[in-house]
C-alpha cells in the first residue's frame, strides 16, 4: 500500500463537477478549498465552461497543464468511469469520490465500484469514497469536503463511515473550539478504509487521539493488531449492536455487521475505547485531546455546593475511581484558606458564597498533593459566584500543572461564558458532573490498560501441529467431526481425559479399579443403553465384588443383543466432587481469517460455569484468540465460577491453573486448525488437582 | 397538617433581613419578589432603616400595619428565634428561612432548629427551610427565592434538598424555555418536606409532572403510598447510592441516607422514575411536561442520514421499544412522496438532499398510521438541510396530533436556531439520538406501569395473627429467636415443612417410611453427630431392612453416649430432586415502621436461587412489603432460577405457585410481626408439587 501523504497534503487539486450553480456539491467543494486557504494549484474541470468563479476551467483533466495530485469527483456515478480513466492517464496520485450511487445503491453500482477500484489499484492510485463527505486536514489547509464548515486545527484524527456523523461531530466541535489533524469521511471504503487511516495516524506525531464512527469492520484481526501496537487512544462508536440495526446497516451500506460480542471483546482486549452514543464520543475525544491521563485514581472534588459533591462522589465510585483521602496537614492547609463553615474533607466544600479566590486556595494546595491524582472542580452558579473569574483561575492553574483538572459549570445560560473561556484555552468544561467524571474515568482506565497491556497481548500464533494424519472432515449434517478425530486431537494437544479401558476381561477391569478407586462401567455402544430397559450403566463402583457383578451383567445383556460371545465393556475412572466448567469457541470470519487481508476477528473463546447452569446463568466471559495466560486469568476472575473454583463457602479449592492450561490448549488447537468453526467442551470436570475434558464436540462446517 | 395555599399564593409578604446592600440575600429576595411582579403587599423589616428602595421599613414584623401571610427570613441563625416569636404573635401563616447554620452546621444549630419548629408547629405556622434557596411559584407571580433568575410558568412541580441543584436546573430550564408551576428548595426540611409538597401537587391540577432532587427520604412508607396513589409522573434524582456518598451526605446535611437497594426497589415498585444524573433529570422533566406518552412501543424513525438511523435503531431496542413494522401500503404511500433513492423501510431515509418538505410526506403519513405509536425525527445538518423550515414543519405537525414526535437535531452551532424554534413551541429537541430515544422510552414505560399498577399495588396490611402465645424474644447475642418459636410461626402461618417423627420405636419408623417412600434418619442432638466418628446420619433410606439396620445402629450409639436405655431417633421424610430456593427479608426503619410518621420503607423481601449458589450468583430480586402475588411473580420472572423452576434443559417443572405462596406467607408473617428485623429461609426445597421450608432463621434485634 502506498501511503496517504498526497491525499492528506496535496500540492494540487482538480475538481471534476464544478458548476455555475454555487449550491452544487462540486461548487461547494471548490468554495471550501478556497475558504480554507489551500496553498497549491487548483484546476476546475467542466466541458461546458471556459471560466468559473474567475478561474480557468478545463474540459478534461487531461488538459490541465500542471501535475495533479488530488482529484475530487462530484458528478453522477454513471459518468465517473471515463474520468477515472483520464486520471490514470494523467498519473494523478489520489482521488476522492463524494458521489453516491455505487455499492450503497444497487448491484449495478456495486459492479461499477469494483471496476473502478480494480483500475485504480493497478495504477497505484488511492481512492477515498465513493459516497462520502470528503476530507479535511487543517494542518495542510485542506478542506476537500462539502461539509458546512471547516474544522479547527488540532491533534485528533477522526474517521467516519457516515457523512452525517461527520457533520454532527464537526458542528459540535465548532461550539467547543475542538480541533482535528484529520477529519475523514470514507463512505463505502472499497479502497481506503479505517485500517489505512489508522496505520498512517499511528505513525503521525500530529495525531495524538484517534476517533471514529464505524458501521462495519474491514478486517478484524488487522484492526486488533493496529490497536494493540499503538499507545494512542482509539475511541470508536460502532453502531449496529442490535439485530434490528444490523439489518438497517446492510440496507444502508451493503455492509455486513459483525457479531456484537466479537466486537465488544475485540475492542476491550485491544484497548479500543468503545462508545455507544454520540455525546460520549465527542466528550471523550475532547478530553483525550486536551487532558493528560491521571497517574492514579484518587480524585479530589472541590465544589461550592454540597449536593453536586455528593453526586460526584457517587459517580467516582461508580466509574471505578476513588475519593482521594486527604491528610490532616492538607486539610489543615486548606482550612486556612477557607471560612470556618467550609468543609475540608473530600469533597471540599468552599461553600455557596465562594468568589473565585475561594476556589484558588484548595486548588493550589491539591495540585501539589501527591495523594491526589485528579481534581473535579464544580461551580454552581450561586448569588455571588464569579463565573468568568473562576474560569480564568482554572485556566491559570491548568497552565502550571500536568495533573488533570476537570471543571463542571452547572447550569445553562448563566455559565455559558465561563465554559467558553475554558474551551478557548483547550480545557474541557462540562454542564453535568456525570459527564466530567466519566471522561476522567476513561483517561484513568486508558492509562491503566496501556501500562498493563504487555501482559495481555500476543501476536504469536502457535506452530501447526506436526501430526499430518489428523485431517478434519465433517461426519454429519451439522458439521461435527468424527469422535475418533476428537480423541486424536485431545491426545495431540495433551488434554487431560478420564482414564478408561475397553476390555472383555473382568480381571483387567479389576486391576483398573484398583488403580482408580472408583469406576463407571457401561457398554460401548450408546444405542444399546437406549434400546434396553435393563440397567447397563453403573456409576461410582467401588468394590471388586460390585464390579464383578455388574461387569458380568453388562456382558450378558450385550451378548443377548449382539450375539458376541465375549463382548467388551467400557471401564472409566469415576470423578467425584468435580466442578463443571464450560469452554466454547466460535470463529468470526472464514478459515483463512488468520491470513493477511481476510476479514473477521478469528476465534472467540468463551468460558465459565459449565453443566446445566451454563445456559441459565450465562456466567461466561470472552476472549479472542490469540491471547495470553494472564488475560485468560483476568477474564476468569470476572466470572462467578471463579469464586467457586477458589473455594467459596468452604468448598475445597479446585485446580484453577489446570482450567487455564486447558483454555490455552483449546486456543492452540484452534490456531492450528483454523478450519474449526466452533467447539464445545462441556463439561470440563475440575477437581482439586485436575481439569478433565469429558465431552468435546468440534464442528468444521 | 394545614395546607400550603398561603405559602404558594400569599396575599402579603414580609422580608426580614433587607439591607441597604443590594447584594445581600435579603435584598436579592426583595428584588426577585418585585421583578416577578408580585401583586400583594410587601413589608420590609430592618430596625436600622426607615425606608429602603423607596419602601417603608418596619423595625419589627409586629409593627406592620397589615396582615402578613408569608415571612421570608434572611438573617443569621443566631438572631432568628426572637423573629419567630414575633411571627407567632403576628399570626403569620408561613415562614421561609433561607439562612443556614442549623442542623446543617452543628449540634447547637440543630437544637435551635428543633426549638423553632416546636414553636411554629404549636402555632400552626408552616416553615420552609432553613438552609434553602426559597421558592418560586410562577402562576402566583411569586419568586421568594434568591435564585439568579425567575422560572418560566409551566406544569412541573420541582422540589430539591440542594440549592445548587435548583440553580442548575433553573438555568438549564431558561435555555430551553421550560416552565414550572412550583420550584421549591426545602433545605433541612424539619417541617415542610417532600411529602407535604407531593401531597399538595398530587391534588393540584396545575401540576402535571413532579420532579426532584432528594438526598434523604423523610418517610419511605409514606412516599411509596403517595407515589402509588397518583397517576402523575414523579421523577426523582436520589444521590448517595454509594457508601462514600452516604458519608458525604451526612456531613453535608446531617441526613441519614437509606440503603440503595431499598430505595431502588421502592421507586421501581411505586412507579417513581429514578434518575442517576442531572441531564436525564432535566430531559425527562422536559419530555413529560411537553409530550403525551405513546400508546404503544412501535417507533418509526424518519432521518435524512443512514448512520443516525442505525444508531436510533440500536437505542430503540436497547430501551425496550420496537421498530414499527410498516405495511406495504404505508411504504408505498411514503415512496410516492420521496425520490427513488430514499429508503421506505423503517428507518425511513429521506436522504441527504432533503429539504423541509421531503420530511413532510412521511411525517404526515405516519401520524395517521396505527402501526406507529411514536416518531423519532432526525435532522442531520447537511448541505441543503433547511434547519428552520424543518423545525417549523415539526411545530405545525405536532399541533395536529397527539402522537409523540421527538426531534433530534444533530450537531451544535448550525442547528441551534432550529432547536430554539421547537423549544419556543414546547417541543423537546435533542442533540443526540441517545437522549431522544431514552426520553421516549421513559414515556412509554411510565404509561405501561400506570396501566398495570393496579395489579402490583396494595395498601392492605394483613391482620395480626390471633395466637397471642407467640411472643418473639432474642435467644442469643445475634438476636435469633428460639427454634421452638420459629416452629410455632411456621405452623401458625401454614408453611409446608418436612414431615417428621421423633420415636424410640422402630415399628413406628417403619410405618412412617411406608407413608413417605424414603426417609432421613439421624439423632436429635446435633452435638452427637459431631462428637462421634461413627456414621449417624442416613439419607435416602428406602427399604425397611435398611431402616431397621440403621435405626438400631443409631440407637446403640446414642445409648453409648447418653446412657438412655431406649433413645429416640429423628425420622424425617427425604425430599429428592428439589430445587433450592432462597427467601430473605430485612427491615428498613424501626419496628414502628408501619405506623404513621415513622421513617423507613418497611421490610425488603429478597428471593431467588438458594443453596450454595445464593451468594455466588446473587440471582435474587427484591420487593417491598406489602406487595401482591402478581408483583412477586413479575419479579420472580426476572431471575434465572425462574427458568430452572419452569423446567429449563428438560428438567421437571417445579411448583412455582407454591414458591409464590411461601413468599406471601413470609410477607404476612413480617407484617404481623414488624419486630422481626431480618429473616432467612435457605433453602426452600421446591419439588414438582411442594415448596418445603427447611431452614428458617428469624432475628429480632
Amino acid at each position: 500500500m502506498s501511503n496517504l501523504t498526497a491525499l492528506f497534503n496535496p500540492r494540487s487539486i482538480a475538481i471534476v463537477g464544478i458548476s455555475e450553480n454555487p449550491q452544487k456539491i462540486g461548487s461547494v467543494l471548490y468554495a471550501n478549498i478556497k475558504a480554507a486557504e489551500f496553498a497549491g494549484e487548483i484546476a476546475l474541470i467542466n466541458p461546458k465552461h471556459q471560466t468559473l468563479y474567475g478561474e480557468s476551467v478545463y474540459s478534461s483533466i487531461k488538459f490541465v497543464p500542471f501535475e495533479i495530485e488530488l482529484v475530487c469527483i462530484a458528478i453522477p456515478a454513471e459518468y465517473i468511469e471515463p474520468v477515472i480513466d483520464e486520471c490514470i492517464e494523467k498519473h494523478v496520485n489520489s482521488i476522492v469520490i463524494v458521489s453516491a450511487g455505487f455499492s450503497d445503491y444497487d448491484e449495478k453500482g456495486a459492479q461499477l465500484e469494483e471496476r473502478i477500484i480494480e483500475k485504480t489499484k493497478k495504477a497505484g492510485i488511492r481512492v477515498l469514497g465513493p459516497n462520502c463527505l470528503g476530507l479535511i486536514v487543517p494542518p495542510s489547509k485542506l478542506n476537500a469536503s462539502f461539509a458546512a464548515s471547516n474544522a479547527y486545527d488540532g491533534n485528533i484524527g477522526f474517521l467516519s463511515q457516515s457523512g452525517a456523523m461527520c457533520t454532527a461531530l464537526l458542528d459540535m466541535s465548532l461550539s467547543k473550539n475542538l480541533g482535528f489533524s484529520h477529519f475523514v469521511s470514507f463512505g463505502n471504503k472499497p479502497d481506503i478504509s479505517e485500517l489505512d487511516l489508522l496505520q498512517e495516524w499511528i505513525k503521525d506525531d500530529q495525531v495524538q487521539v484517534i476517533g471514529g464512527y464505524l458501521e462495519e469492520v474491514t478486517d478484524g484481526q488487522e484492526l486488533v493488531k493496529l490497536a494493540q501496537k499503538t499507545t494512542k487512544p482509539i475511541i470508536l462508536f460502532k453502531p449496529g449492536m442490535s439485530d434490528e440495526a444490523k439489518s438497517a446497516i446492510s440496507s444502508h451500506t451493503g455492509a455486513l455487521a459483525g457479531s456484537s460480542q466479537v466486537i465488544t471483546t475485540a475492542f476491550e482486549q485491544s484497548g479500543i475505547i468503545q462508545v455507544h452514543e454520540t455525546q460520549s464520543l465527542f466528550n471523550y475525544l475532547m478530553t483525550f485531546s486536551w487532558v493528560h491521563p491521571p497517574e492514579g485514581n484518587n480524585v479530589a472534588i472541590i465544589t461550592n455546593a454540597g449536593g453536586p459533591g455528593i453526586i460526584a462522589t457517587d459517580d467516582i465510585i461508580h466509574n471505578g475511581l476513588k475519593l482521594a483521602k486527604l491528610s490532616e496537614e492538607t486539610q489543615q492547609a486548606i482550612a486556612e484558606t477557607l471560612p470556618p463553615t467550609a468543609g475540608t474533607h473530600n469533597p471540599i466544600d468552599v461553600i455557596g458564597d465562594a468568589q473565585a479566590q475561594q476556589f484558588e486556595g484548595p486548588l493550589k494546595i491539591l495540585i501539589h498533593d501527591e495523594q491526589v491524582n485528579a481534581i473535579i472542580l464544580i461551580v454552581s452558579p450561586q448569588l455571588v459566584t464569579q463565573i468568568e473569574e473562576t474560569a480564568k483561575l482554572i485556566v491559570n492553574t491548568v497552565s502550571i500543572t500536568k495533573k488533570p483538572i476537570i471543571p463542571v459549570f452547572l447550569g445553562g445560560k448563566h455559565v455559558e461564558h465561563g465554559k467558553e473561556i475554558l474551551n478557548e484555552h483547550h480545557i474541557p468544561a462540562f454542564s453535568t458532573v456525570h459527564e466530567a467524571v466519566s471522561c476522567l474515568a476513561q483517561l484513568y482506565h486508558f492509562r491503566s490498560f496501556q501500562m498493563n497491556k504487555h501482559k495481555y497481548l500476543t501476536n504469536q500464533l502457535p506452530k501447526r501441529s506436526l501430526n499430518p494424519s489428523i485431517v478434519l472432515k465433517p461426519s454429519n449434517d451439522f458439521g461435527a467431526i468424527e469422535e475418533i478425530k476428537t480423541m486424536q486431537l485431545l491426545e495431540e494437544f495433551a488434554f487431560d481425559t478420564p482414564a478408561q479401558i475397553l476390555t472383555d476381561d473382568y480381571e483387567e477391569a479389576k486391576e483398573f479399579l484398583a488403580k482408580h478407586m472408583s469406576v463407571v462401567i457401561k457398554p460401548t455402544t450408546k444405542d444399546l443403553i437406549h434400546k434396553t430397559e435393563e440397567k447397563t450403566v453403573f456409576i461410582d463402583v467401588q468394590s471388586s465384588k460390585d464390579l464383578e457383578l455388574h461387569f458380568k451383567e453388562i456382558q450378558e445383556i450385550l451378548h443377548k443383543h449382539t450375539t458376541s460371545p465375549k463382548p467388551t465393556v467400557l471401564v472409566q475412572e469415576y470423578i467425584p466432587d468435580a466442578e463443571e466448567f464450560f469452554i466454547g469457541a466460535k470463529r468470526d470470519g472464514t478459515e483463512q481469517v488468520y491470513e493477511l487481508d481476510a476479514p473477521g476477528f478469528g476465534h472467540l473463546l468463551t468460558f465459565g460455569k459449565g453443566g446445566i447452569y451454563t445456559e441459565v446463568y450465562k456466567d461466561i466471559v470472552f476472549a479472542l484468540a490469540p491471547t495470553t495466560q494472564e488475560y485468560i486469568e483476568k477474564k476468569l476472575k470476572e466470572t462467578n465460577v471463579w469464586e467457586i473454583l477458589n473455594g467459596a463457602r468452604g468448598l475445597q479449592p479446585k485446580a484453577v491453573n489446570k482450567v487455564i492450561e486447558t483454555i490455552l490448549s483449546i486456543q492452540t488447537l484452534l490456531l492450528n486448525y483454523p478450519e474449526i468453526e466452533s467447539l464445545d467442551l462441556n463439561p470440563l470436570l475440575v477437581t482439586e488437582n485436575r481439569a478433565i475434558a469429558v465431552d468435546m464436540k468440534i464442528f468444521i462446517k
